[in-house]
């Protein structure tokens, strides 16, 4: 056999249909740009990635070092150690009063993994997912992965920038297999109401489809508790992350609470697609739950609503439009129409000639995305406050 | 709005249609009732799963160490920190000789994620990638995550248990975009000839496919230094993990090499599904290259080799026909045609009435998986000879 013809110049490159449909970070390239702005010596007030600025409180990290001096680093089950996935259990009765069996928690690679898993057991090629516009743009791409398709429905301050009931009835079709929501909301920073949570639940369960609930920020709250979906529903999926209220992002590590129907089917894909987690971050992040690890992040989560505070009064007085305040998370979503009708523009512009990174809207759905931008406030006091100077002195105010 | 005859009882549970396309893992059952047994105080030799016994080597640990108290662990690029992936990179000069770079080698969360991103950006649904049988399980899974279809190809110890590219050639279609060929192979442990590599990737190249080539079993080899396919292709892509030769499966990382082609598309469903790999792990892997450690690794080389040369004999005194010496990996294919028609059946009785587990065939793939069974044998040599008394006097021989 012989094909003496045959070069890679000759190649065409061949790439899967998905990548048509799958958009990259925007933010991306303005975070590129402003490292490389860093390296080149210009002060930057980074407030463009969707992190904690804290460390790892350290009882978490202590207990990772334990592990890596006792313990060989293997393979584990593909829902996680039984230790780690009854700590879950556990924080579910103290914080939540509820009762969820460590049988239907999953220990995840990140929510990352959370996310891609379940839309995997739903999402058949074809079938439809609603989501709110704006929404986190990961979202999107996970059921894009699935070849599956994301309805984005567009909410504004009138519903707090999330879905309502009515929303999710009008745009269900017969492609409509769930509906996708986060409360706190990346980028908005806004909390759904518990009845409406509950009158959602109701249409999507009176279609036979199922409810997905972003909880990542829970915990990262300015008001009184939020409540979880699984107070009133155990055929949800509740998507949680060790990432942002325990500031764990570099671990990977998340959960996802499941339908008992699910459990045997997500885990498969678990064991198929990534084996099991990371077992120093599971070693780990059962020191999570001890009190002391809590009191920090309770402490980090007053000096974000601090810093919450203080940004969103400054923005507000220099004219950015934020008409629904932020109850959560570590966002303000800002609509910049006064500046500019090209968010994206607006951000490069900042980032080049104020020092100053932000994400462009258009990352998280096509819903006004020129006309806002998102601010990510983790971030001591006197750099957001510099942040603020360079804001002013750019757009002249 | 109400709905008020919506409960849970009255929804059917839809599930994603490729879940009908994916196996479980049948050796879990196998895993899962050795630990019940062993939890009720019954002694097992566990020679089911594929994992090195030894500890991840001291100055891996030390660096994770370091990295934790020094470090904040936060979100990273997609594709690596610059230094592991530089790293690797050198890796690749000094042990193969080859100047590969670093801009090609993606950093991903275990080989997992490297499978289920190459198939991700080379599959659209109905495409399919040829590979062999016996492979390793979770190859077609991912090809069916991203619905694609596996084409399974019977081979034998005429051809090494490897593809030919006669063998691929005629099983290609109109459909097909790739192969996926594994050396050392999961679960064969043998070798593909440099020559007939070169072959297959003409074939590929000649029908503008794509060839991926699992090398996470390089360094596991038992003769002469394999070669790695980036010695004659650039346009192939290279799956290497860190978890087989340097004894890291718990830490779950891996890298791929890809073709320039396929870098930034690779980036862009790496930063939506991953988001990054776990800083820990990339922190910890730099040390992986450090000459101290090559040495620890080809230390427990050299007892993998006496592990297999002890069990090898054995087996074949007792009756398991094994046509091909496994030279690569950390495992023993074995027909076990002597003593069973069912190998399932065979691993179950085994591993209740003799107290040995290993892993049936069915797990690999079609082709006479009910005549096959798979011995891992990274275990001191004392618990070796355990499992094989076991044996014999199970099998009365």
């Amino acid at each position: 056999m012989k094909h003496p013809h045959a070069t890679g110049n000759e190649s065409k490159v061949k790439k899967a249909s998905r990548l048509s449909q799958i958009e990259p970070f925007h933010v991306m390239r303005i975070i590129t740009r402003a490292m490389e702005l860093q390296a080149a010596g210009v002060d930057i007030v980074n407030l463009a990635i969707g992190e904690p600025d804290f460390e790892t409180p350290p009882l978490i990290v202590e207990a990772a070092v334990r592990a890596l001096k006792a313990s060989s680093m293997r393979y584990l089950p593909s829902l996680g150690t039984d230790e780690l996935r009854a700590a879950i259990s556990q924080w579910y009765r103290h914080r939540y009063g509820l009762d969820i069996s460590k049988n239907r928690i999953a220990v995840t690679s990140g929510s990352s993994a959370a996310l891609l898993l379940t839309m995997g057991v739903l999402v058949s090629p074809g079938d439809e997912i609603l989501m709110p516009d704006p929404t986190y743009p990961c979202n999107r791409n996970f059921v894009s992965a699935m070849e599956g398709r994301s309805t984005l429905i567009p909410v504004g301050p009138d519903t707090d920038y999330q879905l309502t009931a009515e929303l999710v009835e009008r745009h269900w079709t017969e492609r409509t297999v769930g509906v996708m929501i986060a409360s706190p909301s990346n980028p908005t920073g806004s909390l759904m109401d518990a009845d409406v949570l509950r009158e959602i639940h109701q249409v999507v369960q009176a279609n036979y489809g199922t409810l997905i609930v972003d909880e990542i920020y829970h915990g990262v709250t300015y008001g009184e508790q939020i409540s979880s979906a699984l107070e009133f529903a155990d055929d949800v999926f509740v998507i949680n992350s060790f990432s942002k209220y325990f500031a764990m992002t570099g671990w990977r590590l998340g959960w996802v609470v499941l339908p008992e129907a699910h459990v045997d089917d997500f885990e498969m894909l678990a064991q198929n697609l990534y084996i099991s987690s990371p077992e120093v971050a599971q070693r780990a992040a059962v020191a999570a739950f001890h009190p002391e690890t809590i009191k920090a992040c309770d402490v980090n989560r007053m000096h974000y609503q601090e810093q919450r505070d203080f940004l969103l009064a400054e923005l507000r007085t220099i004219g950015f439009k934020i008409p629904v305040d932020p109850m959560g998370a570590i966002y303000i979503y800002a609509d910049c129409s006064k500046f500019t009708k090209d968010s994206f523009d607006f951000c490069q512009d900042l980032l080049e000639n104020a020092g100053v990174a932000i994400a462009p809207g258009l990352d998280f759905g096509a819903n006004r995305a020129s006309e806002h931008v998102r601010f990510s406030y983790p971030k001591a006091i006197p750099v957001l406050a510099e942040g603020v100077r360079r804001l002013k002195e750019h757009l002249g105010c």
